[in-house]
């Protein structure tokens, strides 16, 4: 039986979780595989932390060298996350005609031209399936299931922490620092989260699937983002209260012309299955001109659901290895001389629904002064909801949803109506995605 | 460019969805494959009907063997349905060496064993992931993305008709018939709908990817199957008032030592994102040990849909062509040589919660002798709802959960209580999925 050698590169919990799949799951890859699947080289700065799981100490080794050029390994798998040593490491590989597997959004936010290109250069395979949705096979759909369908749309729920969050406030009376923080006791947060919360986890992910479902690059920095840490326990409530739940949707979309990029907290309506998809979940869906949508639900995090990706690539490029298939699906989706630049539209040419919540004095005319200037800048209310002081707070919420708007006249609305001497800190906003 | 010449039998409802997404997304294919895909002859007995789509008549012929003797077609594709002489036409095409795509659900079910084996001899691919849940992704991610995992469950809503009648009871106060009659007159349910409502065709599905999840092959009748036909509006009603929804379930459990395979209606709490999958979509679970649970919900049916599908396997077999793999993925996902069979177990076998209603005399000590034989069989009751009188039909319906309890357990039960006089007609029992 053919075996099929791979180094790693990166042993913490996704690295770990591999070595897990590939030693417990040993035989149901044979039976599938029809081949073996054995790890040479374990490379990381930290070869002597008990991982709790048993390797053979001589494959583990600090230098990276020794898998980026062991003459033996046919795939290097990349588990150590961040920009910079990776995207060195990964070109080195490739160079040296080693297929890749990554699980590194980051990386391929941000240098994703550079590594395809060389992977191309080099005839070599690149799998990123882990990279986005963990165990959710968001990137083997986008380019072998939906191959022959014109993507109109890409949204999801990409981050579990930030899901995680927000279903925890959502069950209960608890605001964001309280649940941050237990979220990060639970090791559902990192001890800086701010790519989590913050969205930027999201962009690199909607930046990676949009590459493959329009065929184009696309500039981190040209992607709207916004996170969840404005968001309160009120602003939850309110949101069941109209029938909605608040969820950080990454969202792209493609109307022939321009691409609609952007990351930002939104409220869905609560009988779409996308509302109900709670606590670490990830969903993506995609929508297009022959299925209209299709939902993907599943564990976007942690060593086993990542690693079974990251397992799933390396036993797609051991049977292209054992296949004899060069070129079998390009690394992007699309063949290269497909691919083209694709404008991007500025998040305030979009236009939807919103959820405004302002923090005012608690006195008549307000209320009509703040309608006032929404309808100056032709932005409808559908309903109010105007609750009592109950604390000690100055001021009262005031919360509407609007009818359809443009952000651009809501930007300028809001504006005005932070500036009123009426209106304490900065109005909360959600759009509204159906 | 190169060019992937395909046949076609049969030019209904997906066949046409192939010829219009083969048309209008052809360059959209080229961009990504690299190669067109051209349709050499379209076979069907009936060539004469405008079905809306354009073809040059010089493709339409009445005569399969066009299609299957043809020289330059390398691909098959059957879209006819049914048995025979479906399994026929599918021999002698793979036994004439060329590749076959179906979305033949009902062949793959019965006829799989020989349909496979004979690919294997000829050297062939089969694709087949339009058999279940149209254009959702679920054979593909089954063979190749979870590869690596040991799955423990499969359970989906794989019928559209099925579900669109569930989903439209529960939105008002509407009886089974009516709804079916509604779904017909929209197309939703063909004339003859027993296999839809009677639960076979998930039947098929199910023994389908049991295949492909455990690496066995599966009789069709040794599966359970309950269709729909007997749930009424009041059970819809009861099941909200208890916090579920019903819906077709169809439902594979692996525990590594047999399988529990079944079709039947299934309670299912309504918090779930299952329990919110409406109308004509399907959804399907994957369980497995390394990513808990993954949910993939889209439409299961309809000309485009499945048409994508149909399409994507075509795309996968020239890619394998245009790369020169051979036996790349194996098409019952395992190795021929770790395929053996799994015994499955008897629905006796099961345990769960149960929602059992009852037609009974309005008269005390009903409920009482009622609730006594559940206790002589071990069934402890969590919650009861006595109607009162509310139509000139004969006793009062009484509805009760159980805790957990076993199925033969209920089925002595439910004998017994459907013999007491002060009982009209049959329980209806609903199997609680959680």
């Amino acid at each position: 039986m053919k075996t099929i050698k791979i180094g790693l590169i990166g042993f913490g919990t996704i690295g770990c979780g591999v070595v897990k799949i590939l030693q417990d799951n040993r035989n149901i890859i044979k039976d599938r595989l029809g081949a073996s699947v054995d790890i040479v080289k374990i490379a990381d700065l930290d070869i002597t932390t008990d991982r709790g799981v048993k390797v053979d100490p001589s494959l583990l080794t600090t230098d990276v060298n020794e898998v980026l050029d062991h003459p033996d390994i046919d795939i290097v798998v990349e588990l150590m996350g961040g920009y910079e040593p990776a995207r060195s490491f990964i070109l080195k590989a490739i160079e040296n005609k080693k297929h890749v597997v990554t699980a590194n959004k980051a990386l391929l936010a941000v240098h994703g031209d550079e590594v395809f290109a060389a992977a191309g250069k080099n005839n070599v395979g690149v799998g990123f399936e882990a990279s986005v949705g963990g165990a959710i096979p968001i990137i083997r759909s986008i380019k072998e299931a939906f191959v022959a369908n014109q993507i109109q749309a890409i949204e999801g729920i990409m981050n579990g922490t930030a899901n995680y969050i927000l279903s925890k406030m959502s069950d209960g009376d608890h605001d964001f620092d309280t649940v941050l923080k237990e979220a990060q006791d639970k090791g559902y947060a990192e001890a800086d989260p701010t790519f989590d919360i913050e969205g930027i986890d999201s962009a690199h992910k909607i930046a990676v699937l949009t590459r493959l479902a329009y065929g184009t690059p696309v500039s981190l920095d040209d992607i709207y983002v916004q996170g969840i840490s404005s968001i309160s326990s009120l602003d939850i409530k309110c949101a069941h209260e109209f029938g909605y739940r608040i969820k950080l949707l990454a969202i792209s979309k493609f109307d022939g012309k321009a691409i609609d990029i952007r990351v930002h907290p939104a409220m869905i309506p609560e009988d779409k299955p996308m509302a109900n998809v709670n606590g670490v979940l990830n969903a993506i869906m995609v929508c297009d001109d022959l299925m209209e949508e299709n939902i993907l639900v599943g564990h976007g995090a942690g060593a086993l659901p990542t690693g079974s990706a990251v397992v799933a690539d390396v036993v797609e490029i051991a049977r292209n290895m054992i296949s004899g298939a060069q070129d079998r699906v390009p690394p992007q989706s699309f063949q290269t001389s497909s691919i083209r630049n694709i404008p991007l539209k500025d998040i305030s040419q979009i236009e939807g629904e919103y959820y405004l919540r302002f923090w005012v004095l608690d006195k008549p005319g307000v209320l009509s002064q703040i309608s006032g200037i929404l309808g100056n800048h032709d932005i409808s209310i559908e309903s109010v909801i105007q609750r009592i002081k109950d604390d000690n707070r100055e001021g009262v919420p005031l919360v509407m949803m609007s009818h359809n708007a443009k952000e651009k006249n809501i930007q300028a609305a809001l504006k005005e109506i932070n500036h009123m001497e009426e209106v304490f800190g900065k109005t909360v906003l959600i759009r509204v995605e159906k």
